[in-house]
């Protein structure tokens, strides 16, 4: 799947025939329009291709009205790509016949290979494999095609093109499935807004959704990028896509499904497809800028927030409705889609006085209530104060009712020039469908209710943010994790520490000692009570065994728990690496690190609150190596723990700082590999209060290659 | 707002009379049908109002081509109701004549009264006064009036009647706010729905939404009844008209605002409203089996469900789709709307093997493939195998696209023969208005995205399971709350122990001692370290002082920490009620128990999570008292916690039992009110492993009454 293989041709020149081909044969043509071999034969006409098309069928001279040609041999030029629509075996052998004549992009519509089982994804290989040694590039199989409205290379057989017309706009929509690339197709053009590109990709078995999304993403005319995932396997490609599209500016939507166990056990029913862990696919397409939804209705419910062009500086909401309730609802939904209300200026309250009625609301939100049905100027008198103060970042205009008695024209009116003034982002709720329409003609956005508009503004406005920030601290570009040479080793406690010590965390006093004299000897050079514990590369819950021995003090009582844990260790049988003597150290609270390495997006980072429960009652963040300590600490204040960082009850605050720096150590380590380490578990991490910094107490590390690091004397 | 002064008439007659009047007067008639004296006359006569109508105003003699008098006086009878259609001070004189001409009912559509603060709330009152004295109850003021399409009573002026007419159907809305009296309306109307009753009641300066909802639900012809509330001042009337709905089996849906900070200002600045706890307001609404949902689309999205009749038995999905993208997608919005995927029996899989294509899924979510395209019939085929199964309570059908080339009427029809055969609950979800219009003629649920469709579904299904439980335990009816006497007093630790202990719960061993030779006496009788504590009704914090000394043992021990309170509360100037010895007893968690008097609602108690961050980090249920242990198991079921009870990492579960039979203790100590107890904090109240109950370590009490419980020796 990666490029490397594509030696003969350029290979993202013929990645790109497959949105930009110069001409197209149809293997399989059909004179039936609603069959898979006879549809694109009439979108290609119909959206005005302007390319050669060449049906291919043995069986007759002419499809469609169009001179149809025996077999690939008997065009007249070799087409850039070729539409398989016949099945089996022979699509395989259309696949192998269109590579060896050095055909770009092979386009295969039939069903029955990956998605079936071994057998089928053994043909499928087939095809792959054929397409590589040629440099011939696969979409598919089991696609439903791929519709460049641009320039009408519609090589697609959806149903969706013929029911919903195309209109050609500035968004793109990819996905894998078939439905998914047309039914957000279908809600933008429900939503009057034009679609570019409408692909879908199939099986995936050599361009990915991703990688399609590398070359989308470079469409000059594309403003707005759509995607349905089911699963990521390439991350890098997407990190790719997303780069591209931040270079220009080009905001990037994704609905990833299968963030449920349901969900997942579904996504591997349908594709086949490896399930992503879900909080790792959310800190990853955090990390390259693109927001994620949870559904189809959101994942076009903003589009056309992006298109207008808005600017915004902040989330603070100004709400204004001629119905108290909408400001009620307003306030509630715009709490749950983040966006806090803004306070509005004294002055701009004692004008609004001025203009509204006696029992109308001057605090945001802003009540005009019914007498909006006696005085239609109230929306345009008074949206020009609340243009001129600047507490607001963006606008909800409700009209929950209105028609016979009201003047909406005008009301369309004033709210189009408000938004022409503010330059502000702005919704509308307005459940009448005649009332929206006077609105949309304004160029407005409008939804059916509050909670959706505000919903969409949400989440524009969150992405417009992390767009910002993402584009002050460009991600790395994802390089596809290597395969571990062998199991994973596990090194016992004083290895695991030392290697975390060298790594930059701080680790708690301790040694390893030999024996009971050692043990004693350590116990004085520390001073005070200390642990002791048994220490082997061989027991990762030491406790289970009675090896951990808290507070020991006194030289009897350090022999003891030497004696004691050697004999657990003879009994269990478990051959012990030595003794390990740690200062027993204080802190606030037990928080949690550690790391790992995904096997799809790389090394993660967990951070979150420590203690017994982690498990049962899990309180975690990931974080995508290498990160800084500000990237921590966002992450840290999204933890339901986060009241107690700044220290609630009279507690002094943690130190925050000393955990984010530990954080960032062990991100570091695991992002440069050098070390082999695929997993990492500090358990605890002891944070004491500010300027006490944090200490490893305990930590099983895992290395790749088996070799064992330094002990620490 | 009560009905004990309406001593007259019958209350109800005259509250019936808002909804059924034999005759209607319209104060300040008015030519022009767009204005509120004209719009009701327009009304009433277009939507079929049989009694009789009477335009007063003494400016003209014909309003709208009505015969017009000049003032009530000259009317030919006493009309049941009067719309006061005049502004302020006319207003309040046209209630005052009404309700000394016997008037049963007036609906004041005039605002500037109690929303406008305290001047137009003496006005208001003022109103009230009149018609209490002469039984006649009062809408409004501040209505969009009242709509009874059954009987074409529509004494309203909202312009929504306009826009979208009328048709008469099983569904009543009734709300505070004119808009939301309406939105909803229109929703359902989009939907197809008919509508026999939008009310909007204003200031509910008498009639409040709760007390006009027992009359709407008495309706015969009412299947569905739909509440928008701002506040709930008169939890009794809902409580009243939830009865009386759940006698008839008629489901009560509420979208109750206020949910947040920023909406429960805004409301109080709408309505005036005090704000009610929105924790207590789920509790309540749960109680009495009403829906809570959490906006507008949610409030009509599922009354096509309830319409249908169906008899859901649990909540177990099977998904259908001809796309393997919507069978993942909705397998993670069932997850998100609490419906598990059916699991179906394997003789089901194999017969739906052999009926479709290979590469098709036949484990639940089922992916007909595009393979549909082809052959229709695939879903007449499948739907009888899946309908024989049993595992499945309830269906979606996702068609994401279709049209030309499928055969949707084929689909539809199967489809509804189908719900016909299984009896059981089926949502549709088809984006494409052509493809959902099939559908819906046949009589099905359809929604344009599965995610709407499994919300809609969830919250239906919820639903008949809330409605199922409170109808096996119904809920007590509330009584308003009484006044309290006085400012509560508090108990001290002694004093708070010895109540609770003679209400049922399990307390510490514990004496209150007046020195320390009582307290070493204390320490030797319960034997082993003890808690020495300062005990005070002055002083809830004791640990701030300095007055809780732990694990004391020994009588010099037991003598130090009696001479070090005695010092702390000199140098503090607090008077100590005495020392109190108590056992030191351990547990296994410390969990949360507590209780005080909602000024709405009554005494609620609160379980959940205890220990030091118990408000920094809340994890509380609310329980309505009185509940039995089934209800409290239900909350600790819902906390945070919850994995927790049973026990985890090797640990024994919790005493769940004698945490549920204390709450359930508490609760009927705060449902008698017998004891004045308003306030109660166990603190802690520590639990022990499974068999080894749990006790009360501390606790402080607050009664009304201010009396002192008998001392415990």
């Amino acid at each position: 799947m990666t490029n490397e293989t594509h030696r003969t041709h350029d290979p993202d020149a013929a990645l790109r025939a497959a949105l930009y081909p110069g001409s197209i044969a149809i293997i399989g043509a059909s004179d039936n329009p609603n069959k898979i071999g006879g549809r694109p034969l009439v979108y290609l006409e119909r959206f005005g291709f302007t390319g050669e098309v060449y049906p291919v069928n043995p069986s007759r001279p002419l499809t469609l009205g169009r001179r149809t040609f025996p077999d690939l041999a008997s065009l007249p030029q070799v087409p850039d790509m070729v539409i398989v629509a016949v099945a089996g075996q022979a699509a395989v052998e259309a696949v192998q016949e269109a590579a060896t004549r050095g055909v770009k992009v092979a386009l295969v519509m039939a069903s029955g290979f990956g998605e079936t089982g071994p057998a089928g994804r053994a043909e499928e290989q087939k095809m792959v494999a054929a397409a590589r040694a040629a440099g011939m590039r696969i979409v598919g199989p089991n696609t439903q095609g791929l519709a460049n409205f641009g320039n009408g290379a519609v090589a697609s057989f959806s149903t969706m093109f013929i029911e919903t017309p195309p209109a050609v706009g500035p968004v793109g929509v990819i996905s894998q499935s078939g439905a998914l690339s047309v039914v957000p197709y279908h809600l933008l053009r429900t939503r009057g807004i034009g679609v570019r590109h409408s692909h879908a990709t199939g099986n995936d078995a050599d361009v990915s959704v991703c990688e399609l999304a590398t070359v989308v993403a470079e469409d000059p005319e594309l403003e707005l990028l759509l995607l349905y995932l089911e699963g990521i396997p390439d991350p890098w490609n997407l990190a790719k896509a997303a780069a591209i599209a931040r270079r220009r500016g080009m905001p990037v939507v994704a609905l990833k499904s299968g963030r449920t166990p349901a969900g997942q056990q579904a996504a591997m029913s349908h594709t086949g497809a490896l399930a992503n862990e879900d909080r790792v696919v959310d800190a990853f397409l955090e990390q390259h800028g693109i927001l994620r939804v949870q559904t189809v209705n959101e994942l076009v419910e903003s589009a056309d927030l992006y298109l207008k062009g808005w600017r915004p500086r902040g989330r603070r909401l100004v709400a204004i409705s001629n119905s108290g309730a909408v400001c009620v609802l307003a306030a509630d939904a715009a709490t749950a889609a983040g966006l806090p209300m803004a306070k509005l200026a004294d002055d701009t309250r004692a004008r609004l006085g001025r203009i509204l009625p006696g029992f109308a609301t001057t605090a945001n939100p802003i009540d005009i209530t019914a007498a909006l049905l006696t005085n239609s100027n109230l929306f345009g008198d008074i949206l020009p104060v609340i243009a001129a103060d600047s507490a607001a970042d963006a606008f909800l205009i409700g009209v929950p009712v209105a028609g016979a008695g009201y003047d909406v024209d005008a009301f369309a009116r004033d709210s189009a020039r408000f938004a022409a003034d503010t330059g502000k982002p702005i919704v509308v709720a307005a459940p009448q469908a005649s009332v929206a329409a006077k609105f949309t003609e304004r160029g407005l956005s409008v939804y059916t209710t509050e909670s959706d508009a505000l919903r969409a503004l949400g989440h524009f406005l969150a992405h417009c943010e992390l767009i910002e920030r993402v584009a002050q601290r460009p991600p790395p570009l994802p390089v596809p994790p290597s395969r571990s040479a062998g199991a994973p080793t596990m090194l016992n406690e004083a290895d695991s520490l030392a290697l975390l010590a060298r790594a930059g965390l701080p680790v708690v006093q301790h040694r390893l000692c030999v024996d009971a004299d050692q043990a004693v000897a350590a116990w004085r050079a520390i001073g005070g009570p200390v642990a002791v514990k048994g220490c082997s590369s061989a027991v990762a819950h030491k406790s289970e065994l009675g090896w951990v021995h808290l507070k020991v003090d006194g030289e009897a009582a350090v022999r003891a728990a030497c004696a004691a844990i050697d004999a657990a260790a003879q009994a269990a049988r478990v051959p012990l690496d030595g003794l390990l003597v740690a200062a027993m150290t204080g802190g606030r609270r037990e928080l949690m690190l550690g790391a790992r390495v995904d096997p799809v997006f790389g090394p993660v980072v967990l951070v979150g609150d420590g203690g017994r429960y982690v498990e049962a009652m899990p309180d975690v963040r990931v974080l995508l190596a290498p990160f800084d300590e500000t990237q921590v600490l966002r992450e840290l204040r999204r933890l339901r723990i986060a009241p107690l960082l700044d220290g609630v009850r009279g507690e002094p605050p943690l130190d925050v700082a000393a955990f984010c720096a530990a954080a960032v150590a062990l991100g570091r380590l695991m992002a440069e590999r050098a070390a082999g380490v695929v997993n990492v578990d500090v358990n605890p991490l002891m944070v004491g209060a500010q300027g006490e910094g944090c200490v490893a107490l305990d930590a099983v590390v895992y290395r790749a290659d088996g070799s064992i690091g330094e002990r620490v004397a």
